[in-house]
């Protein structure tokens, strides 16, 4: 029998670094098809992360980029935007918010790049597509798009507008990300490799939300953050 | 009060020119952005017939170029497959089809569209998205992408993860093409200006299943399809 295919949303970061290894790990690496996707990121530093882990994991992967859907937006995440990344985490910067999305919301992109994977997947004969959403960033409405109420939603956009052909997996939609490291230690995820500051220089900053969450789940886990 | 903002779908069709007249009339052209895509498709014409359209209305619209997301994919309606456009109903295909979907279902294209229109629009601070879906492309499945079960997750899933910022209007989901013309007839769509043809040759081909749809919509409301 034919073994099925999977993409996998791919950034270098530890989430979708995470699901890769689960992907590798169901269907065999030869049945992975990691995509990696530009989308004028002032952390575009994490493509190279992401180069490096397909090294590690001996695969190819895919790149697209959708820089130009975001043209008009002033995300603080996107290069060109006159705000800065905020230097709190995402609690405070909510408390500030008033239940609004964080300043780091890239307008609707998980939906974008969910579909933008379904496309691909369908030309690709891919059954499943992997996405890393978790608890964490779903909190108090900071992402609107990791939530599991729009991922429900989505899963199934996808699977009737793909003629029942796709089927999304979020393995981390109810987990947090000290969970994730935690699944990820098991499978042996380089994570030394990944990236994750969103401010894209030479070493992380240490103090936007996602460097602080993401130390915060390896000092859960009993260790510190390989990367550092 | 400020007026609310939309943005269209528009391909320079009959379903979606006649969106794009509704949304006029419910909004104000001043309220109105018409969103243009291209995406490899063989009848890129299409949006030389969107710009003249534009032209008629004196607004202006923004094109967006998706054509490489759909580079791995041999669906015939996209230039470059080693397919031809079937010279026939979509009723005849679909028979021949065992209820997959036709040859010219572009991958998830819809749901891309919808998407990539949803992160535009809330940089552009649109609240509503218009998308000319109607029941014949729903039909036996041809076209999942179209379907009303397909329509109600995505517009669910959009609405969520967009921070409940943007909904989308299907005004055709239960409506045929005959139907939409009267519509549009009511609104003064200027119906010789548009083009539907999948060939984009000089002139419509009158055989593909787009070219048989229209006809048949404008003698059921007892006139000739003014482009012809």
């Amino acid at each position: 029998m034919k073994r099925e295919k999977a993409m996998v949303l791919f950034s270098g970061g530890v989430d979708s670094t995470t699901c890769l290894a689960m992907a590798i790990e169901r269907f065999g690496k030869e049945n992975v098809i990691p995509l990696s996707i530009h989308y004028g990121q002032k952390h575009e530093k994490e493509l190279e992360a992401a180069k490096n882990i397909l090294k590690h994991y001996e695969i190819d992967g895919m790149v697209m980029d959708l820089t130009p859907v975001f043209a008009e937006s002033n995300c603080s995440l996107l290069q060109g935007s006159t705000e800065e990344i905020p230097e709190s985490s995402y609690m405070e910067q909510l408390q500030e918010s008033d239940g609004n999305p964080v300043s780091t919301y890239v307008p609707f992109r998980n939906g974008l790049f969910l579909s933008t994977a379904s496309s691909i997947a369908l030309s690709k004969e891919c059954s499943y597509i992997y996405y890393g959403a978790h608890v964490d960033d779903a909190a108090g409405n900071a992402y609107p798009d990791c939530s599991e109420t729009f991922f429900n939603a989505m899963k199934e956009a996808i699977y009737e507008g793909s003629g029942k052909a796709i089927k999304i997996e979020a393995p981390f939609i109810r987990k947090n990300k000290a969970e994730i490291v935690k699944e990820g230690l098991r499978l042996g995820v380089p994570y030394e490799l990944t990236w994750s500051c969103y401010e894209g220089k030479e070493k992380p900053c240490g103090n936007c939300a996602t460097c602080i969450d993401r130390e915060k789940a390896f000092v859960e886990n009993g260790m510190v953050d390989p990367s550092l």
